[in-house]
This record gives structure tokens, C-alpha cells and sequence, in this order.
């Protein structure tokens, strides 16, 4: 069976494409999710994509990605910045993980520069617009290909 | 029909008049609800409170307002101090926002004299009891009047 | 007698109305302070407005109040951020003390994030525009009324 | 009827004895519990353990314990460092507070060094394993023995 | 001629028995500058004591007394901690400068730790309450004595 | 009419050529607007120059130059380090404002380094001696020259 | 032969049940001594008890018990914040090392959250009162229990 | 003719494949290169790869890719976190920016988490080995292709 | 029997009158504790001298003071600034402490800034030479006088 | 003959009137020399000018300066904030700096606001556009006149 | 008579050679002294070694020291990082300073990058093991040697 | 043949005898040099001296001497304190670094107490004059020894 990829999206980004187009672009998640779906069988991997506004729920689905997924690529959102949780489920999940940042986090506010799961993700994309996820994927491919 | 203002209580404010009473006044939530409908009604507005202790669920309420709220009057109460998550949540909104706290947060620990919700709020108002939810309600009359 | 309240205004407040009106609003000091002694009269107070660009002169007139006033309002502009002699002024006086701004100075510069004056005031709003020094008039009447 | 304590376990700690066993041994949260309420029993105690990754469920069984429970053992895992809601829902309650960390908290990353949960708690065991949870215990039973 | 102290006074030193006589005491300023007057007498010493609120009449004073004093007793309340105008007064200053606070600042808020007019004084007296003044007139006989 | 220009000076500049030669030069504050005011007139401009110790009294002076001046070339001595004040009535001025410092405020202490009213003038100049205000009204003359 | 644990007190708490009872009860540090005797012995282990007001003294007694004791048990008292020397002869020591605070000292002063200790100790406890000691034993019994 | 990418690697950058290659992998600066060039060719775009140790030379070939390139792909190396002068020539540079780093700088030392380049680049991967240049590449496309 | 009280002098105070003369003055140690018994007896007061470089010698010496003094002046020397430990001791003890610095140490090196024997002490006196200790001698027999 | 001025600009500044001519202005580096040298000439001062990338071009031109130069004119671009280098290489220059920045740089990002340069030179212009080398030279003129 | 050099060793170095001797090596104090005293009478000196783990003691030492050493060479090892008392002692000391680490102190805990000793040392050697005392003891030789 | 050091000098090293010949001494970088190739020499040793004002040409001569040289002695002079450059060169260099600064940088100003180079140097030599290049020499020679 092809490995399966966790693409998980944190609080907000289910309004993407709905709010500040100039900024994060007039692409729907489910444009995305669509898109990285797309790419991953012509890579010869599975996707699972989920989003949650809930530290909580998103820690769990971490933790079940244990038994299920070779590699998660998560975008954060707002928890980068606050959730030690996050990172914590991460430190005891072995795939790969990588970070997705849509804008370049380094230039808005100063809290925004820093990220817990930094900590963790093997690599960190930002800025390059929902492309991305895509980028991450072909990485990811990359990686587990056999 | 009445432009209509979200009310937004954080975690514990449910325990209004329950804990602390020389902080925090005797009043319940459900008596501080009721005089702002009253209010509210009385100033040509029509009103909608939650209280959450789910960070992750006053973000869904936040977007959820986008289509439904002329403004939105916050106590974030302890997630003032630490969640990205609803700022960005109130970044995505279009209304207007007014920041309520009961107490005066400058004169308690540091860590609660910076506030995540101020950078976004047009207004704030800290230690004037439970009168704030009502002074903010003027305020977005004031506003929102035609 | 009606309780007396001091309505002190800092450096710079006797140019609203003139300067950025885009943030200030194009009312001058003289039409607040006519609809503060307006709504104060129809709340049964009685109101005392002051300006001056002196930090000493405020710190005097803070001590003045000791005898003459229930409540002080005080916009402190500038001095808000560098004044510990008008935070000392107002420590030595036993009666309300509630700060305006005009501005929700949380969204301005760094060093104005910070209040000597808040660490005495009873309640502090801003970003509620003129309409702040009537809010805290209303709350005013609620805590000095019979 | 015995005295009541609320064992609670933050994020990742269902984990426990499935993630990185060499740190935080082989034991799985449910043979944690069991040794507690047998303990509990032995010292004349009753037990109500609970586990959530969720911090307004934390919050939320927190202030129902106001009504149930004589003390709460709590290890926040990741929250200690990042959760202000759960402090205050702790400061609302009137019990005794024992915070247990299985690790030594100070000897990993720097953010770990600090726990909102301790400006609260009576008590704070870190490092002692899992046993650490049994030595809470019986500083609960040796405070609230008649 | 006895070599004359000037002794100065800032904002808030005019309420010296009348405000929180617990921490100040009972005496007030003409009480301590009468005894001042008197101990400096029989010290051959004469004094100028002056107070104000106003930072920018304390330099002027400061100034003034390079042709008339050998001394300078200052206690600059709340502008010690804030005013580098002073400071330079006093460095354009040659003769003796004494500081003098009633409180222990360094047992106060943590913006009272430091004193701008330290940089200058030879000695700093603090929190010997009133009697300071006269300890600190003792220092100056013995160094201006001939 | 010729453009005029506002020169102002701070607290203790009215000490110029009496203090510490060594560092400030002999010239005295009047040698210094005398020779302003002849270079002034040779450029084609008119000058008004003012000192004071009062840091409201300059706050003052900057609003009233709202209606009667091109530019301000102002030392604000001591005041730039802590005022606030003057920075506010500075950018609600809408003309040139130049900044003089007679030494290099770079070295000497730290908290000299940092300038309020940098923030708004268009250009700095220190260490240039009394020079400075000359070579200020010549970049004065460039800007306002017809 | 038992095992032997070095139960070390730093300086002030020959002072026990002499100073502040309300803080650290009434309990002098020879009963503290002991209980701990007794319980050791119940479990298996012989102890060794010594108080020192002398840094030094401390460090030699660490380095004693490289040759004699299986664990160290040690409240370093005012010395947890202060000394790297007790820190550097606890990292010569090859056992056990456990880490005892009477009271909670992360509601005490700010410079008294930080224990160069707890870089060395396997476990410490805090806030537990005296019986943080006879815990600290039983931790030591658990580890060094055949 | 197709849109140039100028490919840029800052100091030691040339001895990819030779210095830790179980962080930086065994390939070649020259393999990489090749690698750049071949998918650029399949993308439609041309390259020009340069590498050099001097921050100078750094910035001139910026300068000269404002005449030449319609984007610069740039891995700074150890002139990320300290070389102001290449933030300053990417400044002055129209065409699109992307930021490169073969490991994920987010985990090693303090001082390597800042980056002056960010907050020029439109984006900003790290920690994806030497795929990322080809990722960038990718991107580039995306934004360059008519 | 007159009031006792201890004169207590820290490291290397040994040595007054050896060292830096022109900063310390040309006195002994002996000369300031013949001077010091001399003005006690004048005032009604017994006194007790010690010096010691032992910061553990210094505590006990403290901590004896419970029994038989009812003041302690003290220059704690370099342990002023380290030395929690002697703070501890001081907590415990109930009379009068006044802390004596020779010279001004708010204009030496940052380090000498801060005193831990100023969170205890009820007055401070710096920079006043030797006189300080008479000074301080002076406020012990205001203070203890029947 | 007449004394020579070096003049020295550092990195990017050979782009003046390339880039951001809205800040920068519209002239070209060898306008202002040019401008410069005319200037310098009427001032019987000769000029020397030059301007590199490269740090250690910068800080080989100034130590030639030592046989060559009577006054350094420097604009140190980027290097302003970065090099100590330069600065050490001015410190070993026994001649006249003055130190040129052609915008405020206390108005840009707060890395721009310290200057290693402004250690060393005796004055520093900041924000006169490119006007501000002439007044550099003309202060030359001052000090260097016979 | 040959001048005389004491060596000083500070706590924790009498276990040279028993502890980490990966890090430190397996020489003992002893071995170092004698090595020391075999140089140094080589190079004309004499040597008097000397370790205490007390702070008071090597204070005391140092002291003794100004009657009989022309140098002093001291590893204060914990001491570095954490005694003013031993710098006080070392600044009443005309003679030569030189401090030796074993270790590159630089590479361990960032508390132990700081030295107080540093402040007054003429020359300092870290990281060059047991070497580095003899290399000390050539640099004495080097300026003692009439 | 003989082991080769490559000695390696910074900028402004080339002035050494040139510059404040008080702190540095009077011997070039020649006769620094020739010192140390006839002492190399005498311990079996061969040298290569390089001295430059370029980071990059610093970088390429690390990265040059990994072929070539069994040690490097460096003293970086500002570069110690700037460059992350010079460090990583340093990194990908397998054998021995010594670093040297003539002078005690940890007396001069704060931003020369951190040296990036100090990170990676097995020992670093401070404030030993020109003979600290000899006492690194010897050094080298003990450990390259056969």
C-alpha cells in the first residue's frame, strides 16, 4: 500500500481563500486538499487532510498518526507559536515531519517568529503560498520512496 | 432587523458570581447576560452570548460571526494572555471589536498586563466590573446607529 | 451638593480636534468637556475640567482634589508612560480614580503599552474615543449614586 | 465517605509507557491509575482519575471538582507552561493542589523551567517517575486525615 | 558666613504628614525643615529649604545654588527615577550633593530601585524616614566644617 | 516674509560656556542664537529662539509654532531622553524638525543613546559642537528655499 | 549493610520550628532528623544527617559521601540560588541525588524559582513541608531497594 | 529567452560534500548545481550559480542580478545572521527572493534562528537537504512562467 | 543594660585603611569599631563588633543576634550582592537592621546595583564614608530609646 | 597643501540614486563627490573618495588614512551596525571622523539604531539626505583651519 | 630571594584526577603542584600552592598574599562565576593576577561564560588542561624577571 | 616532517607596534611572526603566518588549512566577536585551534566578552601580550607531539 501522508491544518486555515485573498491567495482548503491529493498518488503516496480549530483534537490526531502515517505535514497556524502540546505529540510520533507556513512568518510580528514545532519538523517551508504543501509532499516522496 | 453583537465569554467566566466575589462582584454570567439584552434591546441591538473554556470553540464562534455579527464584544478572559489563535481568528473578521475585562489586569501578575485580542480590538476597557459589557454595548450603539 | 468630578486632561489634549483627526475625531476639548458637564448634570455630578502641558502643574492639581472631588478622570496623554509624580499624586488621593485614552494605545508605539497610571486607577478604557471620558462618567454615577 | 482526589493527567500523558520508555518508564497511564486508587484506598482515600488533551476539558472538570473532590493530584504535561485558563480555574477552587511532573522539568528546555500551575499548587514533585504520583497521595492523605 | 544647604524637595514632599502617615510618619515638611533649620544652626551650618513639583523649577533651583550653597540636600521623590534633567543640574553642580528618601525605595515597585540623581551624590540615605535629613545635615558639617 | 525657524533649547542649556567648557565649549546660549540669527538673515530666514527648564513650556512652545513656523531646530537637552511630551506636540507640528545635540550623545551613558524626538525629526545631528544648530539652518534654508 | 543516605541542610534551617512557623510549622530540625532516621531504617536504609551554614563545608561533606553514601537527600536552603560550587561537587558524586524545599519556593521571590541544584538532582519536591524529606526517602528506597 | 535565476551560496558553501555529510549529505556544491540547472532547463528557466566567501562579493553579484536576473535564490550561510550589507543590496533588488538552507536552522544554535535575508525573502525552506534549492526552483517557476 | 548592637562587617572590610585609601579614607577597621563603641555609649546603647569573610560564619553570627541584640548595623561587602543566605538569616531575625555601604555603590560597576540585605534592611545609608556607621548608630538610638 | 578628507562610503551606497530614489534622492555617488570635491576645494580642504563592499577594503583604506588624512568622512552603510572591524581601524586613526548616514536611521528597523562607528567619531549626521556630507565638510573646515 | 607566586585553587579542584578525568585529565592536584614547583623554581621563582572549597578562606589567602607574593595564579573554579568577594580581594592586591580554567569554560553552561575574576585579572587561560598552570607560571617568569 | 601551524591574524593586526603601543605593546606582527616560527622550531614545529582584514579570505585559509596544517592558532581580533563565518570554517576543520587575544577582552567594552570562535577553539589565551602566541605554540607542541 502506498504510505500515507497526515496533511493537518490548524485553527483558521479552514477560512482560507475567504479572508485576506491578497495575502494567503483566493484558494480554498478544499482547493488545496484537492490539489495535494492530486500530487500524492502521481508520487505513489496517500493523503489523510484534516483541519481543527482545537489544540486538543489536533494533538490526538498526532497521536494516531502513530499507527497510520509515514509522514505529517502540518501547518500549524496560530498554535506554532503557543502549543507545547503540539510539540510534545510530535516528539513521540517517529515519521516525518515537515512545516508549512503559507506567508513568511518572519516578517509579521514578533511572536510569530518563533515556532515550537520548529523544534521538532525535520524541515520548514514558508512563504511560498499554498505551493507549499505541494513542495512538502515532493519532499516527503522523496524521502519515503523505496 | 436589530444589528446584532456577539457577546463572548472565555474560560471560567462561567463562574462569575460563584468565585471570588470581592473581585468580581456577585453577579452571575446569566444576570450580566440578562442586562445586556436589556440594554441592548433598548439601544436598537439584538444580542447572542456564549461562554466557552475551549479556546478552539471561540475561534469556530469568532468566524462563525463573520456572516452573522455587527460586532463583537470579547472578555477572552485567561486566553487574552495566550492565544494567537483568536486574534487571528479576529483578524479574519470584518466587525467591530470591543475588548471587555472585569478587573483592572494591570494591576495583577505581568503575565496578564499583555493582552493578544488588544492588538485587534478597536477598544478596551479593564476594572469596571461587570459595567464594562454594558459601557461596551453604548459604545458599538454609538457605532453601529444608523 | 452633587459629588464633584475632576476631569484632568494631560500634554496635548488641549489640541484635539486640530491635530490627526483621522485618530482624534474633529471634536475640540471644549465640546467634550461641554457634554461631559451635560451628561454629568443629568447623573446628578457635578464636573471640574482641566488641562495643562505641566507635569507639575497636574501633580498640584491632583492634590487640590483631596478636598474638592469624589472622582478624578484623567487622560494623562505622554505622561501616562513617564509620570511616577502624578502616579505618587494619585496615590495620596483616596477617592475614584479612572483612566481614558482616547487611542487604543496597545496598538501604537512599544513604550506606549505601559501606564504608571493604571497601577492606581480603578478602571482604564481606550480606543473608546471621546465617548470614553462619558463611559467613565457613567460608571462614576454607578459607584458614587446613593 | 472518603475524602475525594481528582488525579488529573494533561496532554500526551495517555502515551505514557508507549513513547520514549527510557525517560518515563514502561508504565501505561492505566497501571498509573490503578496503583493510585489502590494506594488511595490503603490511605483512606477515593480516587477520580481523568485524562484529557483538551485544555477546556481540564478547565471545566477542574471547576466541577469545586463540588467533589477534597484535593486534585495534577500533571499539566505540556499546559504547565502555557496555560493561564487552567491556573485560573484552579485559583477558583478551594482544595489542596499537588502538581507531579514524571521528569525533571528543569533539566530539559528552557521553556519547560516554567509552570503557571505552580503559582498555585501547595506542593511540586518533579523527577520521581510515576511514583511521584503515589508520594502526592500521600501528602493528601497526611492533610486530610481527621 | 555659615556655609549654606540648600534643601529641595520634589513632587508629593508638600503632603509629608498627610498622606499614608503609617509609611511617612506624622511630621510634615515644615516640621522637618524647622528642625533641619535648627539642627544646622547648631551645626554652623544655614539652610534654603524649597520644594515643587515642577522638574523644571527644581533645575532652575539646582542651577541658582552654584552661586549660593556649598551644599545640596535633595530628596527628589518621584523624580529620581525619572528625570535626567535633574541629574544634569546637578552635574553642572560642584559643590556637595546628599540624596536623601524617606522609604526604603529598594523595598517599593521595582522602578523605584533606581535613582538618576545617585549618579551624582556623593551619599544616599534611605529609608531612615525624616531623621535622613538631619543624618545627612551631620554629613555635610563634617565635610564643609572648617 | 522670511520663513522663520523656531530654536529651541532644553533644560540646563542656558548653563552653555559655564559648565564644563571642556565638553560644551565657552560660547554662551546668547553667543550661540546670535550667531543662528545672522546666518539665518543670510540665508533668508528669520529666527525665534527660546530656552526653558520646563518641559511643558517647550510643549508649548512647539504647538504655538504650529501658526508661526517653517521649521524647529530644537536640543532638547535631558528631555530627549525621557519626554513623551514634546515628542507628541512635535508630531502634531507639521513643519521641518531638525534635531541638535552639542556632544555625541553615543558616548556617553546608555540611556542617553535613545532619543524620543528622533522618532520624529527628519534629521539628527550630535557631536558637532554648536556648529550643529548652524549647519541645521543651513539644511533649513535648502528645504524652505523657494 | 543498609544503604546510606547523607541527608544534607543548608543554611538556616538549624533555625527550623524557631522562625516563621506559620511557613515552615514547628517541627525543629532534629525531629525532622528523626522521623527520618526512623522511617529509613523501616525501610532499609541507614541515614546520615548534617546541617552547615558554610558553603564550603557543604562541598566537602558531597565529596565525603563519594565514598560513603548510596544517596543524597539535600535541601541547600538559600545556596540553591546562589552556588555552582555545591552544584559542581554534586556533578563529582556518582549516586542518587534528591532535592528538598520545605516551601514552595515558586511563590516566593522571583530569584528564588531558579535551583542550580535541580541541574544535578534526579528529583525534587517543594511545597511539601517537612515531609518532603521522609518522601525523598522512600523515592530513595524505590531506587535503591534490592 | 528564458527568465535567469541567479542561485547564490554564501561562505562555506563550497565544501558541500566534504565537512559533515550526515548533516549536509555527500553531495557536491558542483552536483547540486548541475542538478539546479538541469530541472531549471525542464522548468524553462536559465541559471547562474555562483559561490563565494566574501560578504562583498556577495553583495556586488546581487546588485549585478538587478540587471540580469529575474530571481535570486540564495542560501546566505553564516551571512544570514550577521551581514546587514546583503539584506540592504536584496533591498534594492525588484525580482523574487527565496531563502535557502539545507538543515533546519531552527534546531541548532540560538543565534542561527534569525536571519537578516528573511525579511527580504518572499520565502524562506529549511531543513530539506539539498532538495531545496530544486524546491525553490520549482517555485520560481510557479511565479516566473508567463 | 543598654540595647546591644551588633556591628557586623563582611569581606575584606578587614583591610579598611589598607586598601584604596582615596576611595575608603586612611581609617582601620579598629579605628571605625573604637569610634562606633565610643558614640553608642554617648547614646545609651551597648555594641558588639565582628568581622568575618565567612559568609557561613556571618550567618551564624546573625542568627546568634536573636538572642542578643537589638539591632544590627551591617556592611555585608561583597556579599551584599550574592548572598541570599545571609538575607535568610536576616528574615529571621526580628530587631532593627541598617545596612552601611562606605562608599556610593550605585556609581561603581552594575553588579554592586543590587543588594539582597536592601529587601530586608530598614534603612539604607551609602556613600557617606565611615560617618555611616555612626549615622546609622544615630537611627538605631532614635528608634530603641524608651 | 591643503588638507585631505577621505571620503568613504560603504556598501551599496554605489547604488545612490539607483534604488529607493523616494528615500535616497535622486543623485548618483558621483554627484556628491563631485559636489564634494567642489566644496571641499572652496573650503581649502582636498578630498579623497572612495567606496567599497568589501569590509576589509574599508578597513584597509582607513588605516592608510593614517599617512594621508586629516579627517575621515565616513558613511558605513550596513557596516554602521555590524563591524567592529571598522571601528577598531578607526580607533587606530589619530585624525578627525565624522560619521554620515543619508537617512534617520533611528526612524528604521531597530537593528539600524546602533552604530559601532558612532563609538569613535566625533560627530554623526544622520537623516540631512546627501546635504549631509557637505556639512560633514564644512565641520572639517572648522577644526582643520589654520 | 625568588619572588613568590601563590597558587590558589578553588573548590572541587582537590578532586583533580577522581573526577571526569575525560574532561579534566588524570592528573591530581598534587601532580599539578609538583609539576608547578619544578618550572617555576626553573624559571627563578618560588611557589607556595594552596585549595580551599571555602570562598572565606582563599579570601583570607589572596589577603595574606599582598605581604608575600609577587603574583597570584588562581583557578577559582566555581568561584569564578558566582564571588565578589574574591574579586574585592584580588582588587586590594598590587601584584600580578593570572586565572587559569582547565576546561574552555566558553563551551559549557552560559552561567559559566561570566568570571569576576576576569575583571581584574591581567591575562586569562582557558581550555589548555593542566598546561595551562605552567603556561601562567612562564608569563610570571616573563614579567617578574628583573 | 614537521606538524605545521598556520598562525592567523585579523584585521587590523597588520598594526601591531603601530597602534596604542600602551595596551598592545611595541613588537610588529613581524617580529610576532619571526618569534614564533624560531620558537615553533625549537619544539619541532613548522609555521605558517597569515594575516588579513577579509572575513572570506580568513574563511578560505581555514578551509585551505585543512589539507595543510595539524593546528591553527587564531587570533580573530574583531572578527572574534562578528563572524559566525570564521566559526563555521573553524568546524569543518578537524585538527587543533588555540585562540589568542593579545589584550584581556573582558575588560574592554561588553560586546567583546563573547567570542563566536571560543565555541570551537580547544582553549582560548587572553591578556597575555604577544607571548600568548608562544604559550599557544607550546601548547601545540604538547599535543601534536609524537
Amino acid at each position: 500500500m502506498a504510505p500515507q501522508v497526515l496533511i493537518l491544518n490548524g485553527p483558521n486555515l479552514n477560512l482560507l481563500g475567504q479572508r485576506q485573498p491578497e495575502i494567503y491567495g483566493a484558494e480554498t482548503l478544499a482547493d488545496v486538499e484537492t490539489a495535494c491529493a492530486a500530487l500524492a498518488a502521481s508520487l505513489g503516496l496517500g493523503t489523510d487532510c484534516r483541519q481543527s480549530n482545537h489544540e486538543g483534537e489536533l494533538v490526538t490526531w498526532i497521536q494516531d498518526a502513530r499507527a497510520t502515517a509515514a509522514a505529517i505535514i502540518i501547518n500549524p497556524g496560530a498554535y506554532s507559536h503557543t502549543s507545547v502540546a503540539i510539540l510534545d505529540a510530535l516528539n513521540a510520533y517517529d515519521g516525518l515531519v515537515l512545516e508549512v507556513h503559507i506567508s513568511n512568518i518572519h516578517q509579521r510580528e514578533a511572536f510569530r517568529h518563533h515556532s515550537y514545532v520548529s523544534r521538532r519538523a525535520e524541515g520548514v517551508i514558508a512563504g511560498f503560498g499554498t505551493e507549499g504543501y505541494l513542495l512538502a509532499l515532493r519532499r516527503a516522496a522523496s524521502l519515503l520512496a523505496p
